[in-house]
């Protein structure tokens, strides 16, 4: 730890690339019975927290992931009330969802208790809504959560995890998908964010397949920029149990409330599916 | 030189962020007049070409590029017959722009020749169209060539450089845009690569303004992914003397050539310019 700026570089053996930081100090560590977390300052990106080395997020890009994991399935659902976040233990995504004020109740369930406490501190601008009469932060297992919440009782289920390794691992099975179907509406959403569509479209297919068995018909991979994850392009995809995926045009383009990235017109554009992507995914 | 992957990192000093990838082995190099030309072999992004020690195209996703660099300006003129490439000299934007059957003449003006000899080696797929008879392929100076084009004699001028510094600087400035203002038709386009959406906005601003002091009145910013350039977002800026970018959605949506990236819902949202880009551009 210097005020020297040094170059921080996390390799991705999946993707064959890297991404890395010019940093100029550590602010934080702290090792939760989970994962250890870390947060650094950097010269040109804000605070960026790692978790077991991996980049989650930085000030000055996590909107793009927050705003394209939320507003996209909320702008689809007719009228989503009942919200679930499964992970997304920095606030960001709770705080984009909060901003529909037909959302009634967010459920923000992340095992990761610390998660939470570092955002407070570092991303603070994150955790605004945190004290939102509508939200409930429960720093619980999102599996168990999922298998217990009753039966048709939510319209959108938001997976908001870290990659398929560790503690999300459980996240992209069979199993877990049961317990999305069951706790969803007939019109309900599932969308999950589903890593690079330029390098990793065999794991989409992957969860495609998983969530399929589950009972999911219907399925939607969505592209955003995303420069703090590998290759700086990534992906959400949406599943339901019918139904398309066009989307309340008239309502996003009407919104009242500010984003910095989403607007009808990137929603559209997201929807148009490059043919490379289509291809693979046998659309 | 060994057959054991090893990383090679490109820091980017003006965003403060790096890019690397794993490589296998080098395939070629080259010093020209110019500048270094590199060739390497990579686990995951085919063949990259590095020029100065900065990465200027991976076989990966280069497309994502090249399309976006051609397509929405070709389908936003009328009519586009007569098209001018500075730069390029990697062809794939040539191929590209010749997949517009409207095309009557193709030129190609890039300074080193050595980077298309390097393509035709290393990226053969780029130079599927130089043989074309309507394509030129010109090693010249492009300053030089646009103040010799004739007054009203191009369409569409797509200026596909290296970064604003070393060979590259002079293709920024008034001086060149006052020569390609003059070699439009009234109805032309001036398509230039603009670097980050997210991290050089300032970048994208001091081009508008000097593209403006040559007379061009309409601006309009296309941001698309682009994982080997910085931030792995990348922009177009396009400016005309008149009009606006209304694109041929119609003609975008028939079209009988493949792509692997663009199509007429993606123009669409890259046309949708996020709120954050407007607001730092003024619109």
């Amino acid at each position: 730890m210097t005020n020297e700026a040094q170059w921080h570089y996390e390799n991705f053996e999946p993707t064959g690339s890297s991404i890395g930081y010019r940093i100029t100090r550590k602010l934080d560590e702290v090792q939760s019975p989970f994962q250890k977390i870390e947060i650094f300052e950097t010269t040109d990106w804000g605070n960026l927290m790692l978790i077991d080395g991996a980049v989650m997020l930085t000030t000055r890009d996590n909107f793009l992931y927050h705003e394209m994991m939320s507003h996209p399935a909320l702008f689809t659902h007719a009228a989503p009330k009942n919200v679930v976040i499964i992970g997304g233990g920095d606030c960001g995504t709770l705080r984009e969802v909060l901003k529909h004020p037909g959302v009634e109740e967010a459920v923000q369930c992340d095992i990761d208790e610390q998660v939470t406490r570092m955002a407070e501190k570092w991303f603070p601008e994150l955790c605004d809504s945190n004290g939102d009469q509508r939200a409930q932060l429960l720093f619980d297992d999102g599996i168990a959560y999922m298998a217990n919440r009753p039966a048709g009782s939510v319209d959108l289920i938001i997976v908001d995890s870290t990659d398929p390794v560790g503690p999300a691992e459980g996240l992209f099975n069979k199993a877990f998908y049961d317990s999305c179907f069951r706790a969803l509406r007939e019109d309900g959403i599932l969308v999950q964010q589903s890593e690079s569509p330029l390098m990793l479209l065999k794991l989409i297919q992957e969860m495609r397949t998983e969530m399929g068995k589950a009972g999911f018909n219907t399925f939607k991979t969505l592209p955003f920029p995303q420069p703090c994850y590998p290759t700086g392009w990534w992906s959400c995809t949406l599943a339901r149990k019918a139904g398309g995926f066009d989307f309340r045009q008239d309502d996003a383009q009407a919104k009242a409330f500010a984003t910095k990235y989403y607007n009808a017109g990137i929603h559209h554009g997201a929807l148009s599916t490059p043919a490379f992507v289509a291809q693979a995914l046998g659309e």
